[in-house]
């Protein structure tokens, strides 16, 4: 049987790659996507999302529409109105043509509590994005807790952060919604933070190599990289040249071969309050501290297995 | 036409108080009651809100169980098991018989969420307790903030604390969830904080006139007020003697007659961080930051006139 | 005997006042002065104080020059470079000529500390200023809690503030020294906020007067104050109209006659974290708190006395 | 000319290697030593310095004691009281002999400034210990930041934490002051964490080495070390069996030969207000922040060459 997968993305470059792995390996069933304020305003995210189904040939996979601001704050803590943020990263559409598609009516939270009410199936969330959405659906129904089977969030950074030395952009776009995930009690939470989407580097001949394929996903998945490898040389100042992480994808990819990534048991939580910290991933990696391991984090990935499920996903013709 | 009104509270004596007089004044239609966590855990406030329906003879009134932890954090700023909080104050049963009356499946949110698109009247949101409820309700349907006419909440306290030397029960038990319904953007925020509820106190010879009306308005009113006033005796170490404050009914009250309390327009925010003043409702009353008005406060309540009201409401037989 | 005080000032029109008044009335024996960044940076301060002194007549009165930023950060809460703050009220040059006269080499954390380490008669400290040079001097010499009979300091404020809605100038630029200070377990520690000072109002008329002695400091007094309240008319959005505070002259006339202010004993701390409320001095009005009283503090002031012991003092030829 | 260094200290069982260390090296002059508190009360490190310069015969050497709490805070975090905190790893006492010897009757602070407000040779400033005192220093002097060519500092953890999950016990024990001290602008300022003494480690088959050397510090080492080894077994939860760093040692090696560590270039600041991760040393290693590189972070050391220093210094007879 297939495994069931919602996928909760503020796409987004790398979101995009997330999607078309989920919607396209044949292990997979995504049963849906929910979007949320993140990468760009929400709604160019749902606009994305769309444009990426469309492209790739699966329309009939719903798209729900969530939340257009963090949990609590009305804006990141650096409002984005003060900074380029993402946007230089991302842009707010994607290049892939429009789309006449249509984000369904019910909003995502409604969509998620009713979609695990209702399920037989297990269904595992993949959350790729700030995780607003998910900490309000658990404020509607905390059975989520129990009616999840696993939660895999791209998220977080122990050695270093992208948005600022101590914290990456998912968790710290909304700390508390993120706080009140990590501290709801799942009983399998993984988190797939920089420490490994940094070790599952794209480069750019891989780039070419996935445009040859011909197919729409490889070109996108070419496209959207070689963009995202242009943006990494310039800004992100990396050591890496002509590469970069397609980092929500890691989670997807970990789907479908879990040795993609290497787990290990740690006590996770989030700050929300520091003045240099805040939307850090506390991982307490010496096991010090009081409270017990609560998330499976990844902090290696196999770069070659990554690129090769991926290559061998995005070369088949729908 | 009746004014609708919902009630979210955590009932807690006053909050009694204020179901009361919301489902009995013939001004007033109650078109249904939230719970949450506050007062005692939500489960006790749930079925204290049935006992007051039971024993005033509302029972077709609904009741919708809400969230039972603050919308971020697992417990409040001080946990609950650190300290006697309110217990000391409202304990976990309300002074009434039990009841078989139930409360309704749905939860609160979504019966929020679905009353306020699904309604033609206009019905005002009385939240008498910490909000998260309401901040929830506002992730899911963030229309609330144009469907919900006036947003009337009994919180928050600019001269004294009644939980901290900063701040009030309802506002500190969960900071985030308040910071976002005062940033949310309702037209009309009225604040009633602990600065107008000091200035309603019902004494201990009125608390004998409500007994003594005879109808079980009357006593229930009477035998909440006499327990307020004497925990407020022994523990509150307020200068008034053989007094107490009913905060959540003047919310009620003011709905009946508007002058029971004096409201001038400030900017108010809530300060989630501090280390001395999580939880304060900061009131600009010099107008001097740069926030814009967004909420009317009330430093003044007309006590004669609040007790006159209920007096005349619990007077009457169903 | 003259009853002996050290000034710490950030100079500044009221604290130019308060210099004259200390320095001039025949009961009081103004030992010396110590300047600290504040109101101007701290060699703007110094200028200032020793204007004032050359101006009055009283050259011999040794100025110190202390801290040029605050203690722990490097700049105020909001960086002075970010904002007019204090300059509009205060500009950084009294308006009083140029002086030859010249500060102390010494500085004045260490002229505090041997000041105090060596005199025999009590010294009474009046801090009108951030209180980071009483910080350090703590840390160097923590028995000033023993050698200093009394502190009496301007700043804070409870039912407003002045560089925010929850916090007064004063604290808020060194909230971190004023931390240090509060809780540093004086014996006598005083507390003159906003909330006295600003019932200690000269009026326009008042302000007449004083030109009118035709001392030196008459209208020193007169210029500084006339300055003060055509700002106020402009910035402070007061609703007092033509009429200023003259905050830090209040405590050192507290020290003439104490019944210029009106006492009460309460837990006093200094909130140094909130996202809102960072430099709020956090009274406990209603004794709520675990904390032991610590501090008198000031919420009424007799105007009509104040400005009486100004007029009989400024008077005087020297 | 032998490199000068003053030590400032929390003695400790590590900072007892690093006095000796210091004391005994040929290349080194240890002017002086300031004591504070940290691992224990103030007393107790002044004691156990003067025990360490009693027993391996170098009384001259003035130990000046310094601030009993830290800058702003009355305790620690979390205080001392509440838990064991390094109690368990220090004791109170060194395991040495009692001492006659005397501290000096100058404050540290005072002893600092005057020292290199004095000196015509370069002294490198080493605290092994919360940051207190040398905070406090630059308040009164803030020349130091000239004066002092070079601070190298054991403190802070980037990858773990050892008092909490997020930081080291030094910074976490003042963070204020350190946030003070990594601000002042220090041209040279050389940070030791966790990430590279943990890489230092000694184990139990070395300390029976120095135990064989015979010489007073070479017993004494061995004592500590074997101490601090036992300790680390059964409370640290490290991986490593049987073996312990010695971090304050570390700092003082480094002066002798820099090799013993390796250095990079980072922007590093001080969490002061985090929930989670307060005292916690931020080090941009991406450098994406918009600090400048203000600091020399060791993140990786030869533990070889540091115990053969360590085992030719202690070797020699006084």
């Amino acid at each position: 049987m297939k495994r069931k997968l919602i996928l909760d993305v503020d796409t987004g470059t790398d979101d995009a790659v997330a999607i078309m792995l989920a919607a396209l390996h044949e292990d997979l069933d995504l049963v849906g996507i929910t979007t949320v304020n993140g990468n760009a305003e929400v709604h160019y995210c749902t606009d994305n999302s769309l444009r990426v189904l469309d492209w790739i040939g699966k329309p009939e996979i719903p798209v729900h529409e969530g939340c257009f601001k963090p949990l609590v704050r009305n804006d990141f803590p650096v409002p984005r109105s003060k900074g380029d943020l993402t946007e230089k990263i991302h842009g707010k559409h994607l290049p892939l043509p429009e789309t006449s598609l249509k984000a369904q009516e019910q909003h995502a939270i409604e969509y998620l509590v009713e979609t695990y009410r209702n399920t037989t199936d297990p269904i595992t969330l993949v959350p790729t994005a700030p995780l607003t959405n998910i900490a309000a659906a658990l404020a509607v129904e905390p059975k989520l807790v129990d009616l999840i089977p696993e939660v895999v969030i791209m998220g977080g950074g122990h050695d270093v952060g992208n948005i600022t030395p101590s914290a990456e952009f998912n968790i710290w776009a909304d700390p508390e919604a993120a706080h009140a995930v990590f501290n709801a009690g799942f009983e399998k939470l993984t988190l797939v933070p920089l420490d490994a989407t940094h070790k599952a580097l794209i480069t750019a001949t891989q780039c070419r190599q996935f445009q040859q394929l011909g197919t729409p996903a490889g070109t996108a998945m070419a496209d959207c990289t070689a963009h995202r490898i242009g943006v990494h040389d310039k800004i992100q100042r990396m050591d890496i040249e002509h590469s970069a992480p397609v980092h929500d994808a890691v989670c997807v990819a970990y789907l479908i071969q879990p040795e993609v990534i290497t787990l290990e048991r740690y006590p996770v939580d989030i700050e929300t309050q520091g003045a240099l910290t805040v939307g850090r991933t506390v991982v307490d990696k010496a096991h010090r501290g009081t409270r017990p391991d609560n998330c499976n984090v990844a902090f290696d990935a196999n770069a070659a297995l990554f690129v090769d499920i991926m290559m061998k996903t995005f070369a088949k013709t729908a």
